[in-house]
């Protein structure tokens, strides 16, 4: 942590400031430039509210060097972590390819989009049972009856279950149901949702939030693995921005900037990234390409009747076609898909 | 609604969309324009799912006439919510002043806070007991215990108290000890907690996601509304954009814009808004200018050794100049503080 | 500047890295942290290539300390600049009020115009010659024609002119008509222009792009400053953010902020930093709360017939009524307008 | 264009926009919903300020239906343009590879650059002579100097030259030196350098500004394409959003949004798009598999010593690796690099 003076600070408030670096455990180094001081604070401490320095008398800001997360760190652990759970694996080489409805509708849905996703060369099945949804008036999930008809999928198929848990009190039923809990973009940053699924044992797609920074989606799954879950698996599905021709802007290097910070893996949603359905191959595409370890992708036997999220999702061919291309660019990098 | 067709659109495309916005229970107007085709699509139903138009063949956009929230709306209820409890007056004139330290952190402190703020014009207190934290690292709050002590506060000086609650389950325990229910920026679209403080009858403080549109937070405040509780007061405490001198960016043509769409007041937070303590007084001011129904700040006994936030709180002194000031801007335009 | 090592940086790294700091004429003092050495950098040089260094063998990031601008800097002047021509004076306590239409359509509407402003207390008159358009299709304005009609205005009235200036070649054309020099938001970073209005010596009103941070704005003013010009006045404008509310997100903390950083005077443009005529009484009322120097503002005789901006312009009744309210503020917050 | 009057527009209110519409020569079809009544303008003219029906009485905002734009639009020329000067090829399958120093240094950096980057595949050379830089103390450029060297890198390596020109002034002697004419990002609404460009013949490579809209992108290559010149690539270089671990945020279904909207090629930046040469070959991979038609990427003989943007630029090395990454992407979606 480096604290910057204004210049001119007196020597006073130079004094005092390294009293308190000093005070928080630190041992502090001044420099004495030509327009500011500046205070070095080192030590091993990452304490959350060494902020409250910039409030000192005479500081003009405080910079922080060390990342404030630990066990997300790639500094702290080198080797890339694999998830794997059932017909599941991603890291480490592997794409996975999770596919599915934005919602679970009825039997017949669920099923034959199962069954489509497979044959295409999908390895997990994404629907939604507990939808989060922006209206209190829109389609909320059909709950338990969902995550019933998931498993029923399970069953046929051999595909491992990915859907969202919206709350801690859900968190042991959706577990009892599903193979990887998805925390939603709306919920990256509820802690006690978090911390409810670290206690679990299995595997966790955390998507990060429309505004969040990077720092914060790996403070968020630092929440997960400091309860003792490290299969953690990274989403970046799309960011808010000024660009109004697609839904979110879907920030690509985030996945090579994630693979320099952590050892977690980095999937990318070109579904919510975009938010158009024929944007989705191409940006399919380029995530394999960019190194993504898996997609997760919104599929539907019939778009313009889907309960939620239809203007975003593949049809079955377009999702075949799509499979066909990026299994070449995979291989192209030297991933397999 | 407005459905665009694409240039070029055939007769078919646009027959099987007039009867798929049939199928939906509204009538539909077909104008055949120069370049694009266009269907209105008319009636009574604000039906979630109706954006699954836009995956129709030959479809180029779908326009969104109505809102999309009713109960919060203007056009439903003309009438400001005036939202009063205990010392509290938020709405129609009144402006009400929440201030206090961002988190409890001892007896001493929130008394002390209390009797300051309140000496300087508060209207309620502010404290967190629950605090939601980017970092797991972080101090986390007193929990009930900061709920005993802000009780005791009140006991002592009279004011309101608005704390966070950040899970469902603490809803009511919270509620026990608090006048007004703060869902914080996190949890905005936390829709589980919203309904539990939506089934309760104490006033609630709404604030707005970092990168929530406006149609996203009075649809957040619909989801309080329609579980019976009408006293929601919306809160801007600023977004996130590019700019790197603030931490947020405090955009107050919200609040105008906000008494247009909704009766529901309108109060801003210009510690969160702006997260540097020197901004802060002149965000206080222009937010009364702009006919802000209340203000809510960070107030610290000593802020660089706050728990959390002490960056963005004003000493007593501070707060008390203040409130000098904004008392003089609200008399000057014609509003009470 | 700063210099912060990755961790596990080798130490051939760091003496090659202090080598090169050196070599750019700065003092090399090397900090061994727990986890990341730095190197701070100090010295008067404020070169504008030091960025460079990132790319240097196991460099992490380098963070910049002082600012990269000079004579717009407070340190460097920290008497606040008051710029006056004529009718105008901005900074200093006296508020300036620039209005009058986006664009001069014809003699009528533009003396018609300057007589009502005036009247209801405007200092000076805008209105367009030269105008950037987004589209070619759209009115390119009057050119040399508006400008003498814009001179007849001052003539009438006594108001001084200001106007924008879009290519260097066009200044001392302009120059010759006008008070002030107007840089608009597109040509924030038009170096050629900057350097152009920086040869004269009338005053300039700089306007922010949208997408600028503070410090490239006032590297923009600097280029101004270096040239001999030092008659500069800052304008906020509203910056993109993903609100689709208003056409720009009006940030009035750029103001304070502004007045910490630098001694030019700051205005602030409620018209373009909404987009709609409703909600710019308010912001008037805020900017000047929050402590601008000055407000430039759209009014027309008719704007549903406006050749340009009509959305976001006053008529001459909305305008007297805001500046009746905003007198009152600005008495409130001892201020002259 | 669709009109939506508000709630409880008068039939007055009504008739009134009726007529403006029509006076704008257009049809005005009214149909009456539950909440709203909306008025369809149909008709074949795109005026630019048709926007000015949102100041009149009763409305409550206008929807555009059409493009701004014509001659850039695919629905007018649904043929793909492929911009072809000396050894470059942009479009129709060829991905134009263009690469370079940011600026042009001395005669042995460009002439080493050229042939390096020749031999790894590149098919231009780009190098800036004339240096638009956020701070005036910054290297500026060798102007015609650097031209001079460009042109001695085309005589020695057959490469197309690509360089930015800042001003209409300078048209025409860039022109003279070089095959394709940057506009850079800061630029890329300065009018009077557009028409000056579009005064040409010689291709033009036009930057998406950093807070541009798509919409607004292609109306400033409807500057350059209305004066006459049909060689335009547009080039997607990174938006500013929240962003911080890079410099900006690239959003690369720009790419295939632009494919749908435009015949006009597409070329990407990772260099500015990321702002770090760590992350510059990843996003070349991506940008090829999303279908775009060029890449241009900073490379420097080292770049720890560059005079611009080091710190995004490539090694000889890290280009070569990169390209051979990129062809065999390129092969795996069917396209020539």
């Amino acid at each position: 942590m480096i604290v910057v003076m204004k210049p001119g600070a007196s020597k006073d408030q130079i004094d005092q400031m390294v009293t308190q670096v000093e005070s928080l455990g630190l041992k502090a180094h001044v420099i004495v430039g030509t327009e500011h001081t500046v205070i070095a604070a080192v030590g091993t401490k990452r304490d959350g509210n060494k902020e409250s320095l910039e409030s000192g008398d005479g500081v003009a800001e405080v910079v922080r060097i060390s990342a404030p997360y630990k066990i997300a760190s790639r500094e702290v652990k080198p080797d890339t972590t694999v998830v794997s759970t059932g017909s599941l694996s991603v890291g480490g080489g592997h794409i996975g390819v999770i596919a599915g409805p934005c919602s679970v509708e009825d039997e017949q849905q669920i099923l034959q989009s199962a069954v489509a996703v497979k044959e295409a060369g999908a390895t997990a099945l994404r629907g939604g049972a507990f939808k989060p949804r922006t209206s209190p008036y829109s389609f909320q999930g059909l709950k338990e009856e969902g995550l019933k008809l998931l498993a029923a999928a399970r069953d046929e198929t051999g595909l491992a279950i990915v859907t969202e848990v919206v709350a801690p009190e859900d968190v042991e039923l959706v577990a009892a149901y599903a193979d990887v809990l998805q925390i939603g973009a709306r919920n990256m940053q509820n802690y006690r949702l978090l911390e409810a699924v670290g206690g679990q044992r299995c595997a966790v797609l955390l998507k990060r939030g429309p505004s969040a920074t990077i720092d914060e989606l790996l403070l968020a799954a630092e929440y997960v693995l400091d309860r003792g879950n490290p299969n953690v698996m990274l989403c970046e599905r799309g960011i808010r921005t000024f660009e109004d021709h697609t839904r979110f802007t879907l920030p690509l290097a985030t996945v090579s900037y994630l693979h320099q910070k952590t050892h977690l893996p980095v999937v990318t949603d070109p579904s919510h990234g975009t938010g158009h359905a024929y944007l989705v191959p191409d940006m399919c595409a380029a995530s394999v390409a960019a190194g993504a370890d898996g997609i997760i992708v919104e599929v539907h036997p019939d778009p313009a009747k889907a309960l939620s999220d239809g203007y975003q999702s593949l049809t079955f061919d377009e999702f075949g076609q799509m499979m066909q291309r990026c299994r070449k660019v995979a291989e192209a990098v030297g991933r397999i898909m």
